[in-house]
């Protein structure tokens, strides 16, 4: 390709102040190779919902098929603002566009630099991925309730598992694992107690060991993994695990290597029938919005997801190293959202 | 009472070492108010069911039932051991328990004792509890599978929540929060997700806290509320969450504060329609079975949650203060089971 047609959704609070500068940066690593990135931009989130009463139109989604990728930023409402329900906008826009595309490889990488502070007394070296069950599972908006409101009341989650969307994933995860120096991969669930997605998941990765002999593999339940998570990072290499448990990881991932400023994600349909979406794992982070306060580096990072994934490698291994470099040379002093960026995006462009 | 009928369940692994000594420290915290402990062990477990096939009969846990407490080590096989399908003996005998005697609080106190190392760098003053819910949620076993070993296997599992469960937990979150100095309750769910439990759960805090003036409430998804656990652990006072969502927390505020070694839990039935049950957070250990390797602590400070619940709260702060001192006390130097349980023995005879 010599062109990307990508498509940029901002969001709410810090969203389109980090998304902005994850463009610049995306934009200048390509030009190395001679590739135009053609951004079109969706006005969806909380914010456009509460002019317009739309989270995401059909005939939106259609549009945003026919991209090569998404870059999104953040959504979501204040947290005191009553007139949006209460994760209206997470189920109705973001949930649905990673089932609606399809994104069954949700790709969190966590890794901590040698300069940024962990929370932990003795982090160790940390370079692991978490590879997240995007499409099904707890996340299915499977649930009900009968006679809500009254002492009676029963309310239920299903959680749905198949066949197919776990062997997908797992063999993802087994073929990230076989390309790592490590290869090594760790599901992680609640066998004991969930049986019989846990045991889904078991058999699964007891089968598709067979297909990576060179990839050894072990198993934590979800409040050991956290525990290690904790004692012990550097264990991990590639962690597998479902939709509800990957989500907790992942967020404990990001704090345990310096914050979920520059923890990264890929929404990813690795068959490629529908565009793929990368996004910061934070959030929109309305306490700090329009201040350029926000730490860009996230959403750099999964520029750089979302490059790595177009096949443009090299560009996306130039804003890995300009950003290895400008997180290192942090020295603590406050710098405006747009002033990382555009230092990330010259050392991009002077790579 | 003049005296305690006390079941014990002393299990497998490091179970019957820690539980000895427990049972020795709260024996010794009752002779000061002239109260008598008659304990009557059973033999449950991964070994019992290996010798027997059983784990727990109908006429064991009616006589369970008779008891005034239970004090439970820990159960589960080694993990390599094959004979026992996973996860049997942790559904069959201690979730049977917990459900079959209603043990709807699981209380899990986490305190930093000031010489214990964390794996955070800048712990702070961590003493909060969690309220876990133990009776319902994703723990009810209602799952299934279609199909399975095919490739067109479903499987499923249902988290089933009642107003009546919520409302008794969330009710007795708040009752101990109000006769703590902060006052103060934080929900943990993820209702943006899981919008029939969520919802279930955050209109019942609403409703409960109208009963509670004086005691303030939070709320935080259970993403979020992991990287409070590492950044910022002593904003929590009283954590009220739901069965799973506790199970991860508590052993990841278990590692927050030093270790699963001094982590103690009761599963209380507050009501009193059935004996409460106390036990470690922690495992078996099969690795470290039979070798005085264990720190029989957790066991201990469970006692202490065991006296207070049947009313001998001066033998409860006997057992917490001398556990204070002899952790406060520790130089590191390694010692056997048996020495620290004698050790606090002494010290809460001496007290
Ligand atoms: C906003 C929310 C629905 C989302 C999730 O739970 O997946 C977020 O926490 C994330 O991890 O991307
Ligand atoms: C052994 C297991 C079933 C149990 C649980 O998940 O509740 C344990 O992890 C705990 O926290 O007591």
């Amino acid at each position: 390709v010599s062109s990307i047609d990508l498509a940029v959704i901002p969001g709410d609070g810090i969203g389109p102040e980090v998304t902005a500068e994850a463009l610049k940066v995306l934009t200048a690593a390509v030009e190395h190779d001679g590739v135009e990135v053609n951004p079109t931009h969706y006005a969806l989130g909380a914010q456009h919902w509460l002019e317009t009463g739309e989270t995401l139109p059909a005939a939106v989604l259609e549009d945003l098929k026919t991209r090569d990728a998404i870059l999104f930023g953040a959504i979501g409402a204040a947290p005191g603002d009553t007139r949006i329900p209460s994760g209206l906008i997470e189920r109705e826009l973001l949930l649905k566009l990673r089932f609606s595309l399809d994104h069954y490889v949700n790709l969190r990488p966590s890794r901590l630099y040698g300069t940024v502070g962990s929370p932990l007394a003795n982090p160790g070296e940390i370079d692991f991925v978490v590879v997240r069950e995007g499409t099904e599972g707890p996340y299915v908006g499977n649930g009900g309730s009968l006679r809500a409101g009254t002492p009676h009341e029963v309310a239920t989650e299903v959680s749905l598992n198949t066949a197919h969307g776990v062997e997908r994933v797992v063999r993802d995860a087994f073929r990230r694992a076989s390309e790592r120096p490590r290869k090594k991969v760790t599901l992680v669930h609640k066998h004991n107690v969930l049986v019989f997605a846990g045991h889904l998941w078991k058999r699964t990765v007891e089968a598709v060991a067979q297909e990576f002999p060179e990839v050894t593999h072990d198993y934590l339940h979800i409040d050991a993994a956290t525990i290690f998570m904790v004692t012990d990072p550097s264990r991990f290499d590639v962690i597998v695990t479902d939709n509800l448990f990957g989500d907790i990881l992942t967020d404990l991932a990001a704090a345990v290597t310096g914050g979920i400023g520059l923890a990264a994600s890929g929404n990813i349909n690795m068959d490629r029938t529908a565009p793929s979406m990368f996004e910061p794992v934070h959030g929109s982070a309305p306490d700090i919005a329009g201040q350029q306060k926000a730490d860009p580096t996230a959403a750099i990072l999964s520029a750089a997801l979302l490059l790595d994934h177009l096949g443009h490698h090299q560009a996306a291994r130039r804003i890995e190293t300009a950003v290895s470099a400008d997180v290192e040379s942090r020295t603590g002093a406050a710098r405006t959202t747009a002033e990382i960026g555009e230092a990330i995006t010259r050392a991009v462009r002077e790579a």
